[in-house]
């Protein structure tokens, strides 16, 4: 068995790092037991072996095909879905109340870590119904709830997220598909238009495919103020409760340049026959309702991406440990054996950076879904903070696994050499399914417009103000209690204090200037924020690491932790220097660069 | 006819930047006409258009095929093997004592730019036949010349560069293949061994393919000193001037993530029967003679990766100028028809980024082309100052191209969202073209090496003299002459200044520390000598653009390239310093990451 995820480090992270027991405290929370988390994590790391990662190749070589109108998926796709029903992983941390076990997102983002490091496309197809499910008990109906989310939630029946239209991808204020009110209580409508590049949205490893798809109530505003959230299945029931075709087509497949396991597909709605969609939430109010879904879904594409660069760091160090070739400089003759290629000062820089950023990017993604525990735990007063932070954070989670992730697989390649380059090896896979991270669920730059424009101005400001608390705290304790650790908290401090400047200085302008010129560089600001957030992750990683090598100086695990920390404030917190310097120019060249004239 | 490269660029480059023109008073480029270089050009486009562009698509997704032994291609090579021999591209810079043309290098390195950014699989075989004859022409005997130059220019036959074991990749002196004479004058050899990844290395659009090989005469010195360079060719002529098979046995073809068009096969030389090699040039010379092909290979492989970096591009310009998405701040209200997404001003970023790297890059490897064409133009007292430059330029001008392609084309993918990542458009291709660039011709690592531990020190450092002197120059013209561009002077005149004083502080580490210390961070040190030499190319591209927009104010080509300049100096140049921090730090991260423990 190949390794692609460390399990020391989900349980340093689980139980050292973000204390996941404490959780145990709040009602939400009570019934859980360490025991019982341990054997969680341990069953997901059996179940990823046994039915994900023997597929990982095949389900990218044969990839899904259209063929007399439905979507053929490989066969394994009906028996994980079985598998990831009958095993409650679909249902893991839904609430109780609807069958579901409540788990905390801290402990299931491990899980989901695990599944998406084994064979990405594949843990795509449960992760979608948990979320349509989630969706679902939040805002549907009684009668919705009861049809749909046992089927979900037992792997029968497929969900999906149907926003994206041919004119409305990162514009979903676009988005045209109509919904008709078939009664008089608002509840059935019949829905018209086309959706594109939707994810497990038709296959043959499930008996129904069920969308939450947003749509246009005939006569709603435009823009995204008249998006409401529907539920459309392939196959509805009838009045007598038999399941009849709801007038979905599926009219093609895109073939993409990775994560091929999982077919995204173009579905045409309400072509011939009626196609009914049932109301979920309140109208109008579709866009907000989603984002629960998308929130989640983009801490998920962080922690994929993550997982992705996971396995392929892995599989590039067990290469590195069996592979010789070339002489390091002790050992130059020509008449010795060669040198494990891990010896090497370069290979081992593109393990680190490999390593700092996989570590330092699933601490975040931890971070996150610790604050989405808490939000979910804490009394309405308290919630706000965690809500706050995670909001502030969710771009920055999202993107910066996704845009390190390219470079990170890129270094596992390279480790390999000619060999990297080759489908004999794993990492070329990995480089491609890496690559749809930075686009879905949102691309970089509307998420960087998202942190700058939206989560950094609102309240004042008070998100961001929150998170440098976060990050303080963790400044001082390394400055002020771990002796070994202050050089990287005063480094640490340095950089989010030039961000705060800079934070200053974009605020300042949001209202006195030009927006264009607030957000022409947002991208930039989101990259800082993203190694400064990393940053945060890596001292408050090495802070227990130093205190529990005290305890044990012997322990390997701790020693690499400190040494990747290093690495990471050597060499890639650095990198902030030249986006301050860009940051801080008063240079408009993108907005001056005409489209006419210089492009 | 989509566009993949900018003519008007070309022309800027040869006749303003680089003045190929004034080539012509040297006896060897004495016959050349600038009508003729414009022709020259023009069907180099032609061809491209004809030849190569119409199969770009189509050689990626119908790889070659091992079948029965032999490599079967895309029936398109015969044909543009046909094409490029009858055409005299084979021959264009081959001396014209052997039937070549003679062109300047400054001159070939756009026709071979216009065809990598058509179609980069095809036009590696045309190359790597030139190639070959090259290196004949220089050390073969008369009857190697007579016999193969011929038949490699005019494309009936294949020329190979035959080094990789599967036990010597970057570490060449490990190569075992064996040579055991057959004759008493030491022309003639029994082969044996293995070679992998083999560009083009068997194939049925040629009748014969002849590798140029390198391997190790019996008794022979180990390491790099005992290879010779032979002639392998897959049929011999036997006495009665026949030809008969040499027992050159393919035994396998590589699947790769890209540049599928072309094959990579595995070998077995002499196997069964004898199989002959013919020894080209000195006995234990053969990695200096291979090094010959190889330098120019290197350039090529940076050009390879502009070109495709230019295509992608275009690519995603076009895509830019037609894809309507969402709204520029100017133009908010949802009911208004949505902006091209060329008028976002992160679209804007992306575009000038690729624009700045595909440019930038170009302009190094013309760079470095009329070094070599001054090199061997030169009587040989000064041959040697342009010699020097281009050896310390080389590793530069390979890599840098390489690894920012990987960014460049990933941009291109950025631009164009979920559709970038589906085979419906040619930039996940690029990508995938891309991502060999930094592998092959040595990764870049091995050209770190080469850089900072071979070509910074030669000579007790005359060849980094004299490149900041060249820069020097630009620098001073800009501050001196240009007032409009005098900071961008200053400000490249600050980092050539730190890269001078890190280069001092290395070269004084190589003397009295620990060999490992000083060539620890020869990655980071490339990487920040390339971001230097990249600067000035800019700015010399923008001092003659700045005098040609005050002859002409609305020439849009010339202010494109200004911006384009700036760009490159807000956004690139200070990518410069988190390197300098880093290469300024005493902090050994790596040497000191044990094998065992911290990885």
């Amino acid at each position: 068995m190949s390794k692609y995820f460390n399990r020391r480090n989900i349980d340093f992270l689980l139980y050292e790092v973000f204390d996941v027991m404490s959780l145990g405290k709040y009602d939400y929370f009570k019934r859980q037991k360490k025991d019982t988390y341990d054997l969680i994590v341990d069953s997901a790391a059996q179940l990823a072996e046994k039915e994900l990662r023997p597929y990982f190749v095949e389900m990218d070589r044969k990839e899904p095909q259209f063929e007399g109108g439905k979507v053929k998926v490989h066969p394994q796709v009906r028996n994980l879905m079985k598998e990831f029903g009958e095993g409650g992983w679909i249902s893991a941390d839904g609430s109780t109340e609807f069958g579901g076990q409540q788990l905390p997102l801290t402990l299931t983002s491990c899980t989901q870590f695990i599944f998406g490091a084994a064979n990405y496309s594949a843990s795509v197809f449960p992760f979608l119904s948990a979320g349509a499910a989630r969706l679902l008990s939040k805002f549907g109906t009684d009668k919705l709830k009861s049809e749909y989310i046992p089927k979900l939630y037992s792997g029968e029946w497929q969900g999906t997220m149907a926003m994206t239209e041919p004119q409305a991808g990162s514009s979903l204020g676009d988005i045209t598909t109509s919904a008709d009110p078939l009664d008089d209580e608002g509840t059935v409508y019949k829905i018209s238009g086309q959706k594109i590049y939707i994810s497990a949205g038709d296959h043959d490893g499930v008996d129904n495919v069920v969308h939450l798809m947003l749509a246009r109530i005939k006569g709603a505003p435009i823009g995204t103020k008249g998006l409401s959230l529907f539920v459309v299945p392939q196959k509805r029931y009838n009045e007598k409760g038999q399941p009849i075709d709801n007038n979905v087509v599926t009219s093609g497949i895109f073939h993409k340049m990775g994560y091929k396991g999982a077919p995204i597909v173009q579905l045409e709605f309400g072509g011939g026959e009626g196609c009914f969609g049932f109301l979920v939430g309140k109208p109008n109010h579709g866009l907000a309702h989603m984002f629960q879904m998308m929130n989640e879904a983009r801490i998920a594409v962080g922690l994929s991406a993550a997982s992705i660069a996971s396995a392929a760091y892995y599989a590039s160090l067990e290469y590195a440990n069996e592979r010789p070739q070339g002489r390091t400089l002790d050992n130059k003759e020509a008449v010795n054996p060669q040198s494990l290629i891990i010896e090497h000062a370069d290979v081992k820089r593109m393990l680190l950076f490999q390593k700092s950023i996989v570590e330092g990017s699933q601490s975040l993604l931890m971070q996150c879904a610790y604050y989405a525990d808490m939000a979910k735990a804490e009394k309405e007063a308290s919630q706000e903070i965690f809500k706050l932070v995670l909001d502030l954070l969710t771009p920055v989670a999202k993107s910066f696994p996704s845009e390190m992730g390219i470079h990170s697989t890129s270094a596992a390649i390279q480790i390999f050499g000619g060999a990297g380059y080759c489908q004999d090896f794993p990492v070329e896979q990995y480089f491609r399914e890496m690559r749809i991270h930075t686009i879905h669920e949102g691309t970089t730059g509307i998420h960087a417009l998202d942190l700058l424009g939206r989560k950094i101005v609102m309240g004042g400001g008070i998100a961001f103000r929150a998170f440098t608390e976060e990050v303080t705290k963790v400044i001082k304790k390394s400055k002020l209690e771990i002796t070994a650790l202050s050089r990287y908290g005063t480094q640490l401090d340095d950089v989010l204090f030039r961000l705060q400047n800079i934070t200053m200085k974009l605020s300042t302008q949001a209202m006195n200037e030009k927006k264009d010129v607030f957000l022409a560089d947002a991208t930039a600001y989101l990259e800082l924020f993203g190694i400064v957030a990393i940053g945060w992750q890596w001292l408050m990683q090495a802070n227990i690491a130093q205190k529990g090598l005290e305890a044990n100086p012997e322990d390997k695990f701790y020693q690499s932790k400190l040494h990747t920390m290093r690495y990471y404030f050597e060499y890639e917190l650095p990198k902030s220097e030249g986006l301050i310097t860009r940051l801080n120019s008063s240079d408009h060249v993108t907005l001056e660069a005409d489209s006419k004239t210089i492009l």
